[in-house]
């Protein structure tokens, strides 16, 4: 008989991988809110202290719904490639969870690009974060099929459809990225396009992304 | 045969939505706890001195109950509209994802307004948060009816109840809110009223909301 | 036919109430954590600083612990109850609602009292959210008794061992925090022991509790 | 009839405790990243400084990484045994809570060693708390060995893969944590090393651990 190997038992759960992946999606989208701070109470001596206050507030709203967004779009896009999966193995969890400690990077890129919306240098940190998360998708979804725990009925174009939308949504990301060299300004209004369209005109365009 | 829209891959999972909705209410409802913050301690040099710094918390106390009824009301509307689905999709599920983006924005605007009871900026900030997840809530029962996704066994009044429910309570709310114009503890007087009504006293009135 | 009543929709689903309440119970315990803070780097310039700084922290550890405990006890007891739920009703979800929101005063309770271990003031609130509790979880179980939703085959003496358990568990807490008349550390290790044997020795005592 | 004992009604629900973990876990995890804090604003005046301030995180960023990997080695350890039980009970349930009180001191101990990198008592306290959460995932399978409620059908090899998986790994931690009497770096160096063996290289060597 072959000699057990725990790794064998480790990480056969899809369920709980699940349970986990939802948790984490669940605590970063929440803290995203931590950076949203009420204003001072010492400054604030009338109502249009407090609404001046307020719309400070905004370009860190912004940032908020960014990033919310992006959390939701790797959220489905990681529960679209989970629902093709007929089991979990060892391999494929370590991916996940690579994926799963790049989404608790995103409320700190966050807060540091809602700081520092000048610089190139925040854009490029957010920017990288996205690219992680669209790495760690990718490679799950190989070694998925490498060691062959695909569901058994999944339609031929499955795999040219996941790896077009995740390519061509990063193609995109990036070009917005480098739109930096002229602008940060011009960088994230780009990528908030790109995530409009992804989350509220799905129907609109051809290429969309997990 | 028609192209593999990768679309219709995600956001099938009716599962995954209610996990991520439990988790994100779940932690919008326990980080409001955080606002609630212990007397410094070398302020504090008798029982007395304690005493008077815990009930000078007695106001965000209040606001903290507040919005954990205010989350829980939402839940279980939420809940009870999950329920009468026979399944999910991109759609309605995007339309979820800024349901619980605004879930997460409560813990921001309890904080404001339990800074500044006196502002009527704070108590419309409130409001407006409140009244952007009934929307949402309403929003995505229509986009559950246009897509077909409902179970098939519903009672035929069901939409009535639903809509009723939603738009009396908005109502009330915003009666509540519009009281600021005299004074904004009537308007927060108010709004306790009504959710008292909704958690405590299903039975007594008719007019009930998620 | 009888006109739909929204209420009839909601609270309807027990795995729902049973993830938000693992939810809230998971964030509320690890929040407890946010107390223990690392000491302050300036102040420490030698191995023996460290050790001392993290000696201090040893109150703050027990409170810890003795919370972990405490909402332990409290999510084996609420999910015994839940187990014997047949299916869920609005006010009993409301009930539970409530134990959620006294659940997450936990960490508030906690954070006082270890900065104020010497205070009555800071016991009697920790006693009182842990009296909130069993109060909330015992009229849980009334109201589902009294609405009909218990499991049908449940054993004949169920009741007595539910009351028993949560009076006189509650009995055992008051008597500890009345020990505050003679010194907060009596009372406090009246609490501890107390849990252990509850969590430690369930075999050597005959009164235990949820 | 034998007289109803509480304790044979909790601590059944293996979903819960599988629920309650994932959610402490999860939480656990994200938590880490509230030690990466963004730059101080006021301290940057050019893309440079950025660059400079975010260099100056990655001892944060890899203390980060380390105790995440440490998470998910201990999260795939917990669900390879959850998944060898048939059913849980209430002493079992006990230990399982022990082990993610533990859990949640990791942000702590991350937090103490990424402050003091150079102390031998922080590695000291983040290699007891490894320590412990092996030592109670041990405890937790032979109580599950001890009251008969694993599975049936399990191999009959598995208790020795099981505790040599553990042991092996924690002398190999215990191992890389002595060598903070040459310098706590090695310490660290080792420990990393090890854990990559575990997330990435599973099949290199013979001896992997939960």
């Amino acid at each position: 008989m072959e000699p057990l190997n725990y790794n064998r038992l480790a990480g056969k759960n899809l369920g709980r991988l699940e349970a986990l992946s939802d948790g984490i999606f669940a605590v970063a989208m929440t803290l995203l809110v931590l950076d949203l701070k009420t204003p001072v109470a010492s400054a604030i001596h009338s109502e249009s202290d407090l609404w001046n206050a307020l719309l400070s507030l905004s370009p860190r709203l912004m940032t908020y719904l960014m990033s919310f967004v992006t959390l939701g779009i790797f959220w489905l896009g990681q529960q679209a490639q989970l629902n093709l999966l007929e089991k979990s193995n060892r391999d494929v969890v370590w991916l996940h969870i690579g994926l799963l400690a790049s989404v608790c990077l995103i409320p700190f890129s966050t807060a540091l690009l809602a700081e520092f919306l000048q610089y190139r240098a925040a854009l490029l940190v957010y920017w990288a974060n996205i690219l992680l998360l669209g790495l760690l998708l990718l490679a799950s979804w190989r070694a998925a099929r490498h060691f062959g725990i695909v569901k058994p009925d999944l339609p031929p174009d499955i795999d040219r459809a996941i790896y077009r939308r995740i390519i061509v949504a990063q193609c995109l990301y990036g070009l917005g990225a480098a739109l930096c060299v002229f602008s940060t300004s011009w960088s994230i209004g780009a990528i908030v396009l790109l995530q409009l369209n992804y989350a509220l005109a799905p129907r609109i365009g051809k290429f969309e992304l997990p």
